[in-house]
């Protein structure tokens, strides 16, 4: 079922406007291709309704956020939802400053995205107002693991309910859920760590699968995030025990590029909670 | 006698001053390098005069553009102008948003760019004042084929002389004319549009060519559009079947590295009209 | 010795704020992220200060400068300063315009680095308040070499001594002074010029150094540079004839993912005066 979500964005090219971080982009630009997508990236606020306007879904990521592209993050979030375009926030480093935490919660007021992605550490400072984000990466002490499971799906399907959207968590263990279902999912590497933007890349991913497919955006999300950490691990049988982080995020590029419906069938691993 | 064109540029390290968008940025860089010439990156309107004063060219690309580096782009071009540097415009998006297509039109009016390159769409777009650019991707059914490729060529032999500038179309097969005489090639593989930015790589690569051949800045225009298209080609021949988008940008950029006369006067598929 | 430094950053994996140029700021991540660190970038004045309180070190490099991350290096400076966290400087282009120098030489005097990183022309433009830079590259007529090494040592002890922070001047010989000492270090490959931002790179990998080595950080400064130069060499013996400079950049820093404390020990070529 995972695999027609896939065969949607593949057949209608959805194309995605990212307002996203400058040091991941090239890489946000080249997943989104290799997925079957179509990229186009503007954050000026006297651009961004335009472009907004001839795509079919906003990817908004705070990372590297100033002022002025703040101001385009909402002027092209307004558009979005007038034309009721799915619009998918990622909340990078929420938690890590005041600037970030703000614009998160305000983003996440005004837009109600349709789905929020981010590591644990950023979303539970968006549920809980505060968080204990390192830096731009999560906290070990708010990892969901086996141990703690059952409290982190319902923590997720509660902020998924009280705030209106997808809420998708990636980690070890990955969670997304629309309130009622919780996907939880087991896919990936603890190698994809050590390479910048793997968040930022499944970000541009999932929101060209929740453009692709308006009908199951639950699905569409979690299909994305079992496509990102499957890419993962077949990017990794191909590496050399002499090669590094850099080689690995060809390799999942790679590896996504070279994705289709029967691989992701026969590779997702996931249960429905 | 395109080979002669990659020999000047490789004996005179041309140094390239770039207003280029930060999603294909690096990549415009390491081609720049790779081809044999110089890159520095400065869009800051009080840094770009001096910068611009210390190169041979100027790329301007107006992926990403915002209200501080237009100004850039327009105190660069007066610069440029006045010490006689070749200036490449590369429109990405033109007729795309309003902002785009406005500051492509004005740059052209005011700069008379040297060479002005982009996909079909772009280049109608300024043409004609509005166009139909699929984002930052051509509209498939501008394409130039074998089936309208007369009236192509006329219009962009029509539009060189207008316009007074190089005008370059490239997509699967591309045209570089300067109004009198227009080359037509046929180098490249479809699955270079699967990589962000091959075309902001050739602009950078393309205005190393025409600072260094400035006698013949017709030819040297389109030896970079051949050498572009034949590094495509020599990049696919190194592909394992399981590799995709990512791998392929570094093989592209690799072969253009390994790139000598001999390679581009064996490889380089073009006529003449 | 040196190979203690490495083992610090690995097991410490030091937080580091960027404020870096968009052209290698991608490469900058996924380097510290090789050697064992930990980045977050930011440069808006209203982000800068919180995200360097929780970080351990600061890299400012004023590549692609703008009028509104010049006003971020300054305040993240000073709050870094408050904290009594190391701050590294690059100077990238300093020489090459009035706007880069005088930010150069402003950032110097205000926050008396801990270390400043260049090339030959931008540190002797920091020295002298002019310089004959090349762009962003060095110009050969200054480039350290076997026949001016006892002049060039003596320069950089001196300017080491005037200044309060460590020197390191990078190119084919690479030079490390706190004033006293010089490093004398002859890793690396005259290919590695020809990749975008290994200055750069080198500049992040650094910081991590001298943030998880507060107790010996010229020993960190030269053992970050030795780890640069033994990656470019490790990373060559991986090279196939006809790859390029976009596959030896990710075989770059695949060297350094790969690199221990036995490895840098043995490859690392050094001395000290």
């Amino acid at each position: 079922m995972l695999g027609e979500c896939l065969k949607s964005v593949r057949e209608q090219v959805p194309l995605v406007h990212n307002i996203t971080n400058y040091v991941t982009v090239n890489d946000v630009a080249n997943v989104l291709l290799a997925c079957g997508g179509s990229p186009i990236m503007s954050d000026e606020p006297q651009d961004v309704e335009d472009i907004t306007t001839i795509c079919g879904g906003l990817n908004i990521n705070i990372g590297t956020l100033n002022e002025r592209s703040i101001e385009g993050m909402f002027a092209a979030g307004r558009r979005a939802k007038e034309l009721g375009h799915p619009i998918l926030l990622d909340p990078v480093g929420a938690g890590a400053s005041k600037l970030r935490t703000e614009t998160a919660l305000k983003l996440m007021e005004e837009l109600h995205p349709t789905v929020i992605r981010g590591n644990i550490s950023e979303i539970k400072t968006l549920a809980f107002g505060s968080g204990t984000t390192k830096g731009v990466d999560a906290d070990v002490a708010d990892a969901v693991t086996e141990e703690n499971l059952d409290a982190s799906v319902a923590f997720v399907k509660d902020f998924a309910k009280k705030s209106g959207s997808i809420i998708a968590i990636t980690g070890a263990i990955d969670l997304v859920s629309d309130g009622e279902h919780c996907y939880v999912i087991r896919n990936g590497r603890p190698e994809m760590g050590k390479i910048t933007g793997t968040g930022c890349q499944l970000s541009g991913m999932m929101t060209a699968y929740i453009t692709a497919n308006p009908d199951q955006r639950l699905e569409a999300a979690a299909a994305a995030v079992c496509v990102m950490g499957l890419a993962g691990e077949i990017g990794w049988s191909h590496m050399q025990e002499w090669e590094g982080n850099s080689t690995y995020r060809n390799r999942i590029i790679d590896a996504i590029y070279q994705m289709d419906e029967a691989i992701l069938d026969e590779g997702a691993k996931y249960e429905c909670r």
